[in-house]
Formats: C-alpha cells, structure tokens, sequence
C-alpha cells in the first residue's frame, strides 16, 4: 500500500498504464545491407505518421482544430522530402543504422535552427523535430512510446509528473483516476483530476517506481491511499464504494437545473471556472449558474504564436453564446510567474511570482493587450462577457488597464462593431488590493477573489515549493480575515463580490463563506452539484454567528477547522 | 550628464575611481628560458602574496579577525609548496608561458576539487583558487586588479553593481560617493551609501562605459545627476553643497546626546540598524537611543562554514556591552530568499522569496538555531538583549520558535549561566502576520515591522526585479493601513511596535508613522540626527488627523506624499 496526498475524491479500482519516458538511448554499428536499413527507416517514418495522425484526430476532437495544429507540423517535418533525404544519405555514407544516423541529421538540423535565436518560430520548431525523431526512433527499437491520446482502454495513469502539454489530447473517458509521484493538492494533475471529477492521489514519492502497467489497483483519491495486488474482498469493497458514488451523482444529477438556495432561503451563485471551450459540455451538464473565471492562457500557451484577434474572437464568441444568457467572466492574460510563453522571450525572473505578470505583462505589451481586448469586445455582442484584470495591485493599475479598454470600445462604437454591454471588474488576489478595496469598489463593475494567490502572497508562500508547502492554508484566519474585508467592502459599495480560487469549493471553506456573506462561488465544475447540495442543508443566519467567532477569536487553521466541524457535523464527508 | 536613481543624499566632487573586473584572458605561447619563466612565476606570486597580506592588515582593522579569515586562506594557498610544484613542473613539461601552466593546473585542481560534492569547506576552496589564480595572472599579465581594500585616497567608485564581498575590506574614509550602473533605492549599494552617509547616484545603466578612472565628477544623490567634466562654476556650486552639508552635519552632531521629543512633548526611541559589530562606532556616534535591528547574516556569509556558538556568543557580547544600557534587539539568522548559504546546499527555490528563509529554515535545522539562541542568551549577561524571529507568518511558527527558545534558556539556566532578562519579539513583515497582529500581540515581547519585506509581499513584488520596481511603494495607502493595523494591535495588547525597514527613516514616511503612534523608529545610523530634528519640528496631535485622512481617504501613493508635502511644508529638503 501506497500513501500519497488525496488531491480528488472517490474511490476507483483498475489496470494501472504508467506513462513515464522510456529509454531510447542508441548504439551506433555497421550495416551491410544498406537496402534493407534504408527499409527500416521508411517503415519506421509511416509508423510514425500514422500514430501522429491518430494523435492529431483525438486531439481535434477533444480539444479543437486550433490546439491540434503542433501535430499538423510534426507530420510535415516526418514527410519532409529534404529531411528525409538527409537521412537516407546519412545511412549511406556512414554505412550505419539508421538510429544512429537520424541522431547525426537531427542534431545538425537542431544546431543550426538554434542560430536562429530571434526566430521564435524556429525555435519552436527545434522541439518538433526532437518530439519526432524521438518517435521515428522509439520505431525502429521497437519500443512503443507512450501516450495519453493512444489509450483505448480505461486506465488508472500512473506518472512521475503531469505537465498541461500532456494532457492535451487526452480522451477523458479512458481515464479513472491518476497517482503521480510528485505534487500537492493544487498542482496541474490534481486540478485535472477535479475537473474531470475522477479520484487521484498525487505526491506518493514513489509509484511509478511501485506500480507496472496492467497492473491492478485501488486507489483512494479521499484518503491518499494506492492499494497495489488487492484482496478480492478489497475489490468487493472499492466497487460497492464506486456504486455508491455512482448512486450519489445520480442524487446530485437531479439538481442540475435547481437554483442554488440555502435552507433559510439565500440565493447564491454557484459558477464554473473554465480553461478551454472544451470545457463547454461539462459547464452545462455540472449546472453551473455562472462561469465565475475562464482563463485564456490556453490559448496563448497551445499556440506556437501569438494567436490573432480573430482567433480569440471565435474561441470567446463560442463560448458565450454557447452559454448564454449566463454571465461569463473572461480573464486577460495571466501569463508570466509559472506560465511564461515561449515567443515572448520574458528575461528569466529571480521570483516570477513577484515579478512581470498578469496586468503587469499586459501593461507592458499593450499590443498583445489591446488586441484580446477587442477581441473580447467583439464578442461581448454574443451572450453576456464580463471582463476581469487579473493581478490588480495598485489603483494606478487599473485605472491604465480601463482606459485602454475604453479606448478600444470607443474605437470600435466609431466603427459600429455590434457589442453587448460589458462588466469590467479585477481579481483581488494581491494583498495590498485587499487592504484597499474599499477604494477598489469605488471604480469597478466587480471583484473576484483569487484565493490561489492570495494565500500564496499573504503567507509569503510558493505553494509549489515542498520545503514550505505546508504554509499554504485557505482556512487561516489572516487569509479569511482578508476575504473578509473585501466582501464587506464590496457590499457597502453596492458591487457584487466573487471568489474564484480553488477555496470557493471546499466544504471546510464554504460554511464560513456562506457566513461572510460571498456572493459568487466560482469552482472546477465537478465541485458545483455537490456544493449546491450542502448549502441546501445549510443556514447561512447561523452561519453568520460562525464567520464572526472565526474571524474574531481564531489564531490558527486548526482551529477554524475544529470550529467548522463542531458547527456543521459531518461537513468532512462531503469531500 | 548622466541621470539615475538618487540613492543616497548630498553631493560631492572628486576623481573617480572606476572599479570593475578587468580582460584577464591569457594566450598560451612558448618559452626558450626556463629560468627566466620560473622566475616571472616567483615574482608574481610574491607581489600577490604581499596584495593579498594588505588586504588581510585593513580587513582585521576594518571588520575584525574572524572576518579576514578568508585572506588567510588565500596566503595559505598562495605559498603552498605542492601548489608551486605543479606549476613549476607544468611550466618546465609544456615549455609555456607563466599564464598558461597556471591556468592548466587551475582546472585540473579545480576539477578535483569539484569532485568532493559533499565536502562544503572543499567546494569554498574552488572559490579561493580562482581568486588567487586571478590575482596572480593579473600580476603576469601586468594588471592591475581593482580593489576596494588597496584604495589609498578619497575616489568616488563607479561600479556596474556591488555585492556585499566588494565592500567587506573598504575603508569609508576613502570613499566619497557611489555610482553605479545597478540597482534602485534598496539595493545593496544603496543601503551602504545612507549607512556611511555618502551621497550615491545609482542605476544610470552606464556609468561604467562613461565614465573613466581620475576623471573628476560630481554626483548629486539628491536629484540622482552625474556631471562629468563640470566647469569650474558647477565646481565651485558644488563645493558650496558640501561646506553646507558640513555645517548642518555640526549643527546635527549636537543632538546626539539629546533625546528625541516632538514639537509637543511626545518622547519617540530612534533606533539603529547594525549588519555587524563594526558598526558600533558609527550607532554611538549618531546617538542611537537603542539598536532596533541587529543583523546575523554576515556573521554567517562571511565565514567558510557555520561559526561556533562561542564564537557567536563573542560578537554578540562585544555588541551588547559596548552598547549597554541600550536596548539591542538581535534578529536569529534571515538567511533563504536572497541571501543563501553556500555551506548549508540549499535547493535553488524557483521563487526564493517565497522559500524555505529565516525562521522557516531555522525550525527545519534546528541545531545552527539552538546554538545560536545558546550564544544569544548567554550574551544577555552582558547588556541589554532582546531577540527577536524574521519571517514568522503563523502563530504556530512562533510558538515553535519560541518554545525551542525556552528549552535552551532552561538548559542554560540549569547549568547556571549568567544571563539576563530577554524579551522575544517578532519581525512582521508577512501580510499574514499583520492581519493577525491583534492575536500574536498576545503571545510577544514586542512587535517590530520590517517594511522591505511586507512591501514586497503586500504587492506582490520583488523589488529587485527592474521591470518591477515601480511596485515597491512605501507610502502607498494599503501599506499604511497594514502599518497601522499593527500599531494598534500592539497598543491595544499593551506592547512596544517598532519598524526596523527604510521606511522608518524616510522624511515622507515619519510624519504619518508619528501620526499613527508607531513608538520606534529603527533606521540606518546616518539617518537618525537629522530625523531628531525633523522630529523636534513635529507635531504629533496634527499628525493623528494627518494619518487618519491618509489611512481613510487616500487612493494611491501620489495622493498621500501629496497630503504629507501639504501638511507638513518643506518636508522634501529634509531629505
């Protein structure tokens, strides 16, 4: 048995398919047949085109053609007629494999792309050409590469680590749950997993070393437990707790077109955090009132070049009217920190965190800017777009960030670009925002509040770093005392107030927020139904009374945790 | 005329002195005589060994023994016999030039050395190598190397950046001015420019190429110009500044023995800022009522490994007692973030500032802090000591750390030890923290905010990062707030609130820090005369509806210096 860190609920048992780098280093020899080697190098080449083929389907499918375009590229390189002979005349002149001679032409290929260094398209092309002669080789030793888009099976994927690029393509139905080695609660695999609302257990130091493919396992995504070569009785166990999780989605199905409404009566939005369009489908079916944040970095960080205003306008455009008449707020760019974009060329930064992202980076690239601005505005015409500033710190910031969207809104009303009215509100997710915003809600539509961040900031704390993880707490009275200010604040002026971070669907969090007075509740989609069922079981009059002890006599997390547990008995089973 | 950041108050004229690494590159060539090549080796070392002996007289003289250690090493290394040999032999085998077989045994030793990875005194030694390796190629090659230490008269030093190592041997009395090519208000440069009371002109991107040594300039840290070349009017202008600055510094040495009382009566404690015991003189000298911030960092930097709790216990006792009866309150070890220590292999931290620093680390190796709580509590017998923890962001690191603390004191107690009455305070410089103050104000000593940090954090900004800077904003009214919160939870628990950051000596700031009842003031000792007699010119009872009206009504940084300059009329010459 395994332990890990329960980074997505429920219970699964299946084939384990461990998707981790194979060895493919290759050993240079002679050939004496030079027909035959040249004959192992096309087959291999075919191979290859048709598995990217395959890849590029899925991926069309599942996450659109825009995202499926890097996959067009690889193809082109594989049947690139200069390429393909550089190769063949490598075998011939060396006289040798054609591993080894497919690592000679790439490297000379890679060397000189990398002189071009003011070329990001070039640049991005050396990662091209190393993905597909990694696969041309994995051909011809004969070792199959794995894939998340080649699964055709229901698999628990068992990982070293998951990056977003990795689950691409991915077919969410072939997948039940995942266990990585590395991570914490609020890493890429764990958010995943939440969305997609399958178990996992991340951070388990040691599971791709533990488990092999095909095997079978149990994993427990509520307690952090992997149970490798399970009992029959276990078995028996996990499926009867599948049944049962089953059995309450069914429970939580039928409130999908319910309002949310507490037991006393107060309405409340539950919303959907969104990162692509293809998150579409899920939005509706989870019954989500609202889309409370729907990220475009996505689309900046799929694409291999800044994508044109028209190319966001379809995306944006899609997305509103699709789920319209609902509110939809799109934020701008948060790009920068852990998300830099490759054909920016952003200087290395000692603390991206704290350096040139979000509006900073907008602030600094007004072209990048102004385009997803009226990108935005374009499509505003389709259903009902709110727009939101992502990393506001200053009050001088977003005044600059307004006034070029008003310029560009007046650009376009001169032009009579049809256009819906827009909200323009700004996440509050840096502390000195919080502590101002009384003056904040003076002059926006609206505030969101990016809990992910703000904690980090308020604690000093990379949440991504293990030595200090520890410090990131979304129940600490500080961080609720923060959430505090800026509800009340929002409220004494008139303007809703929202939260959008992965706290807004925790249930230890959600009786305190019901008690502060949050308006909006903006979550993965998975989270929404059962979160409408527990504040249909909650009072938020008593609620009030619990938010105020909490903020007023708590000096620690666990201590707002016993609080909430002794006011609402068995809120830890809603995980 | 070059235009940077005024760093640094006052003007001067004089000649420059342009210090920065110089081509030390070498080409290899052949020798005919043997004996006259050996002989080119002795020379070189010899003149390096007498370099470095100097260096190591004002290193002892200017920071003590333990500091010029690392000279001794270099002696060590220099006249090692084994050393000799091999270059000796390398000269006669390859029959090549000094330079060169240097150069060759350099990275063979180098790369032996760099074998023994777990060895942190060997991975020093690689450093030590090529200090010496380069001291005695500039010899050969007839360089001469640049160095703080060698300066013999008063230059004003242009430099593209210092670090810290730059300035360990210098001797203030040589040095007129900074100008540098690096770097904003805070920088390191920065910092030593106010705490010797020197005017310093910083990031001007390029007063290295400009400028060049012996040519005569004036810098103006109040305006932040560089005038090279100047006429004889600028010159004689110039000098004017100065004889008045003299004057004014005659008139201000006259309050150092008085103690600092507002315009209306009300007593504050102007405290200093220490990095090491070498600023003893200079805290006595501007009439410091108290040390509010003793560094332990450099005691740590500047050795080879970790130093023994006697030989902590020394340094501390020195300060303590040469300080007595002033309070001094000494802050355990702020290493992490931007200051790491080679010997102890810390991971790098993609975000360091948000890292495993100061009291985080100091819990997870808790024998480096135990022995140097044990070398603080036995110093308390000899003065007045107060310690206080950085970085604490949660009760429950303070309560850990104060715990640990407690151990040690009744282990000590038990073996009889003479100590004295120490109070345990904290820095609050975590946002966390200050949202929190009310309830750590039950639990501390005393309160003492550290603005650098808190800034940083409450925007999200590392104000070393260029791109950045603008963010770093002391006055901004979500800083005051967070200021403020502090002050009054100290007050309302019955303890002292002190702020040991920049901001505590800024002109600006004082008015609204008086105004708000902060009751210590700890700032650079340069500072602290002329904020008595700002302060004598204060009062107090206006600057309470000052600071409400800034803390209530404020929006932006603009708008509160604009408040301040209104109120209090001339304040910006104070500066």
């Amino acid at each position: 048995m395994l332990k890990g860190i329960a980074a997505s609920d429920g219970v699964v048992c299946g084939h384990v398919f461990r998707y981790s780098e194979p060895d493919l280093s290759i050993t240079k020899r002679s050939i004496t047949n030079l027909d035959h080697e040249l004959n192992r190098f096309h087959q291999a080449l075919e191979a290859a085109v048709s598995e990217v083929e395959m890849i590029k389907t899925r991926a069309t499918k599942n996450l659109g053609a825009d995202s499926a375009q890097v996959f067009s590229a690889h193809i082109a390189m594989l049947q690139d007629p200069e390429f393909i002979k550089s190769v063949e005349d490598e075998i011939a002149r060396q006289r040798c494999n054609a591993e080894a001679a497919l690592a000679t032409v790439v490297t000379d290929y890679g060397a000189s792309l990398a002189k071009l260094t003011d070329n990001p398209y070039m640049q991005e092309r050396i990662t091209d050409l190393h993905d597909i002669s990694k696969r041309v080789t994995a051909h011809l030793l004969g070792i199959k590469l794995p894939d998340l888009a080649l699964l055709d099976r229901p698999v628990i994927v068992v990982t070293h680590d998951l990056i977003p690029s990795d689950t691409v393509s991915v077919d969410a139905k072939y997948i039940l749950g995942f266990v990585t080695d590395l991570g914490g609660r609020t890493s890429h695999s764990s958010i995943l997993a939440r969305s997609l609302n399958i178990p996992a257990v991340v951070g388990t130091q040691t599971a791709t070393a533990d488990l092999a493919t095909d095997e079978m396992v149990i994993i427990n995504g509520t307690t952090g437990s992997v149970i490798s070569e399970p009992t029959a009785a276990e078995i028996a166990t996990a499926k009867q707790a599948m049944a049962d999780r089953q059995a309450n989605r069914v429970r939580l199905a039928k409130l999908r077109h319910h309002q949310t409404v507490t037991k006393d009566g107060i309405g409340v939005t539950l919303a959907a955090n969104m990162g692509t369009a293809n998150d579409i489908p899920s939005v509706l079916d989870n019954g989500a009132e609202a889309v409370g944040l729907m990220r475009t970095e996505f689309l900046y960080m799929d694409a291999e070049r800044v994508p044109t205003e028209d190319e966001q306008f379809a995306i944006y455009r899609q997305v509103v009217s699709a789920l319209a008449p609902r509110p939809v707020v799109i934020r701008t760019l948060d790009i920068g920190g852990d998300k830099p974009l490759p054909y920016l060329h952003q200087a290395p930064e000692a603390n991206p965190f704290m350096g040139e992202r979000a509006i900073r980076q907008s602030l600094a690239h007004q072209p990048l800017f102004r385009s997803q601005l009226r990108a935005l505005i374009r499509a505003s015409a389709y259903g009902h777009l709110r727009i939101m500033f992502p990393m506001i710190a200053t009050l001088d910031e977003f005044r600059q960030a307004k006034a070029i969207y008003d310029d560009e809104r007046s650009k376009l009303t001169t032009a009579q670009v049809p256009m819906g009215k827009i909200d323009v509100g700004m996440m509050v997710e840096v502390p000195a925002a919080a502590m101002l915003a009384d003056r904040f809600a003076q002059e926006v539509d609206f505030m969101s509040i990016g809990t992910n961040d703000l904690i980090g900031y308020a604690m000093a704390d990379d949440r991504t770093n293990q030595d200090v993880a520890y410090l990131y707490q979304p129940y600490h009275p500080a961080v609720l005392r923060l959430v505090d200010r800026i509800v009340r604040a929002g409220h004494a002026a008139g303007i809703p107030v929202a939260m959008c971070g992965e706290m807004a669907g925790d249930p230890i969090a959600v009786p305190i927020l019901l008690g502060i007075g949050l308006d909006e509740f903006s979550m993965g989609a998975g989270s929404i139904l059962k979160t409408r069922q527990l504040m249909g079981t909650l009072n938020v009059h008593e609620l009030q009374s619990l938010a105020d002890t909490v903020l007023n006599s708590t000096s620690t997390s666990q201590e707002v945790i016993t609080m909430v547990q002794a006011a609402v008995p068995g809120i830890l089973d809603v995980r």
